[in-house]
């Protein structure tokens, strides 16, 4: 198998999946054909197929020259500027990467995802006897939390380098033309790459926002492509071929009966921040209009001793989607031991891997006893081809599900309430009508 | 302020918490006089006024000795017996403390929380040039994800060292008397900590099982117990002076009037896996016949970016707790730019932390707002004494909370429905009924 697969046999009966299937077909419609609301940010859609490959090559050179000259590159960005990136490097890590010293290989770490005056200082303090640059991703280049972090690092390194110095490890990815950061950049001199105003932050990753520092890190972004491009011909199918459709139907007929959360699931550690990732894509995506299922994920089997009990025996309101993991890179087999105290001989010589499927199928029975529906996502491995196609594939059966739902599936009003409030209480100029208001209430 | 507090008002009416006193008094009382279902795993309780400080000292000394011997301690340890010390350690660590070599520091890193090939066949090129150590972790020495860690990291230190001089750097955590670790430790000559039978592995993190990493770390485990042992104090109270009481109170207020979710909300990501220690308390303890809020736990800012969206406007079946960290360990201040071109100089001269708590109290405002309920627990620092005070807290409350939600708190029946169908699809001796029962469904 050299695709990734989805089995909803145990997640929803036939009928169910069928009394979906029409709001599919139109929703895929809508999607593929641009004809609902969001239809200004389906730039993602054929990005995959249609990306320039000078452009990829310019990513490639670029990631190439910052690997020469630097041991670590902070990549500064939020959300969707941080999230596509981080899911792809730490799935094709090494999980103890950061304890190792290899001074070939240049550490991707990141900053501007959060306010921390703490991780800030850290990382300064990390830094500073570091050959260290700096992708910074805004469209705007004035979100709060990465521009104070630019701030701060820029003025490091201009201050251990000199501007021109500094200039040469600096990459903005950024509007075509406008805003602070494009005029910065022309101003500084820096390489820059463009955001393109018709695809939003969440699906963004296939973009140079997540490109870049994947390749920084290292791997293969061709790949990445080549398997998103395999996934985009293969969902725009208007059958039950289409996984992107069939997932999409099942976790609406899921959601119509009740299941009010989707918890995704994986085996292996390595997929962590992946579920970060789906969780803004989903939430941000659908968690609107007073609806939406709420997505959560869990890594098992670490989690089945903390989630566990909840999942098998609590509210009988939620789903599971499972990332089944196909293959490990490496091979360890459990040892003979001739005391035998542990009791664990019936399984030595096996690889740890065979365990570890056995226990995701033994709790696949024991949930669904338990009542919750599974949906299984089959990766052949965690290789840049097959995480490309998981990417596309979830982004199409996002937007097919929140067309679905009755929801824009590409806008995200609701994350304006906060910025506003912080704004207002911050006093910052131009909000002097909200800092009235808000202080008047506190 | 030297203890954390709680803060309910804008949580739920006065009158929706005077309808849960008398229910909260009533399962206070059952905690505290022993008197309902678990009353034989309630050693938790008294356990930070009464642990011996020969035992404190014991533990002091052992980590000591592992500090001088190893440069790397791999405690291994799953659920309760992972959580606790994971969420301390990370909760005190440098953000960038794996990045650091400083050869003066031991490093503690976790296995046996997974059945991660690839992660086991890493961690032990990771420790192959390196002295490492070993924690163990087991109450029984049979589980199977902390048995196969320790066969091979054992097999691995003994191969290095020879079986004499491995055992003088492993410490075992088992059972006083039977067991398989137990028996081993006895004929291998390791030093062992005791698991008392009277404290279940989530109420585990104050006894060895989460002591010794945690001064394995270098932490001061004196100041935890004497945080813990104030919060044992006061959570004894029959008052709304209580604050476990309070919190017990408003969560299932909150739980009755439909609010099925709770998100324990940081604005620090150090506190990343207190979240995953709290779900295990909460999700273990109230999970169970068919009811329980399911809890789950988001990074903010970072997370404003991901789940901001549905949090405020998805379905109205959520709440919000929010632990509010007063104080950072370190100043940074935002800088001037002349230029300005990302608008932050309103900002400048303020430190970053600053910013970070307008987040905070926009959030709220906002989230609240957009009807999300809003606990907040004010901690005052990421020292040990506080977050001593925070673990006991927790504890406490869970304990009431279960009682109040009419369930067992103390056992997890569903966590070995997974464990009984693994051991059967693996054909474990003892077995062969399940095996052939299983073997027919698949």
């Amino acid at each position: 198998m050299n695709q990734i697969q989805v089995n909803i046999s145990q997640a929803a009966s036939q009928e169910a999946i069928q009394a979906q299937a029409e709001a599919a077909r139109k929703a895929l419609a809508t999607v593929d054909q641009a004809t609902g609301a969001g239809n200004d940010f389906l730039g993602w859609v054929n990005l995959p197929s249609t990306i320039a490959p000078e452009l990829v090559e310019d990513i490639c050179k670029t990631a190439a020259d910052l690997r020469d000259k630097c041991d670590y590159v902070v990549a500064i960005g939020i959300g969707g500027s941080y999230l596509g990136a981080k899911a792809v490097i730490e799935a094709l890590s090494d999980s103890f990467a950061a304890y190792r010293n290899e001074h070939t290989k240049t550490k991707v770490v990141f900053a501007g995802q959060n306010i921390g005056e703490d991780y800030l200082f850290e990382l300064m303090r990390l830094l500073d006897d570091k050959k260290f640059g700096i992708i910074v991703i805004s469209k705007s280049g004035t979100t709060t939390e990465p521009a104070i972090a630019f701030r701060l690092l820029k003025d490091m390194l201009e201050k251990k380098l000199g501007k021109a110095k500094a200039a040469e490890r600096i990459v903005a990815i950024t509007d075509a033309k406008k805003g602070a950061l494009r005029q910065l950049a022309t101003e500084e001199g820096y390489k820059t790459f463009v955001i393109d105003d018709n695809v939003g932050g969440r699906f963004s990753v296939l973009t140079p926002v997540g490109l870049l520092p994947i390749a920084v890190a290292g791997y293969d972004i061709k790949a990445l492509l080549q398997g998103a491009q395999e996934m985009e011909a293969v969902t725009r199918d208007d059958s039950q071929a289409n996984p992107s459709l069939v997932y999409a139907e099942a976790r609406n007929a899921l959601y119509q009966a009740g299941k009010k959360i989707e918890i995704l699931v994986n085996y292996c550690p390595k997929l962590h921040y992946f579920g970060e990732w789906w969780k803004q894509l989903y939430g941000e995506s659908e968690g609107k209009d007073g609806k939406g299922i709420f997505p959560a994920a869990v890594d098992f089997s670490t989690d089945l001793h903390s989630m566990g009990q909840w999942i098998q025996e609590g509210e009988r309101t939620i789903f599971e989607t499972v990332i089944s993991l196909e293959k490990q890179e490496h091979e360890v087999l459990i040892p003979l031991d001739n005391a035998n105290l542990d009791g664990l001989n019936y399984i030595a010589g096996k690889r740890i891997d065979q365990v570890n499927k056995m226990a995701e199928l033994g709790t696949r029975i024991a949930h669904v006893d338990g009542g919750v529906p599974n949906i299984q996502i089959t990766l052949p491995a965690l290789r840049e081809e097959y995480l490309g196609q998981l990417i596309y594939f979830f982004e199409k059966a996002c937007g097919i599900s929140g067309y679905m739902l009755g929801v824009n599936p590409f806008n995200q009003p609701g994350v304006e309430a906060y910025k506003r409030n912080m704004f207002a209480l911050l006093e910052k100029p131009g909000y002097e009508k909200e800092t009235a208001a808000i202080k008047a209430r506190l």
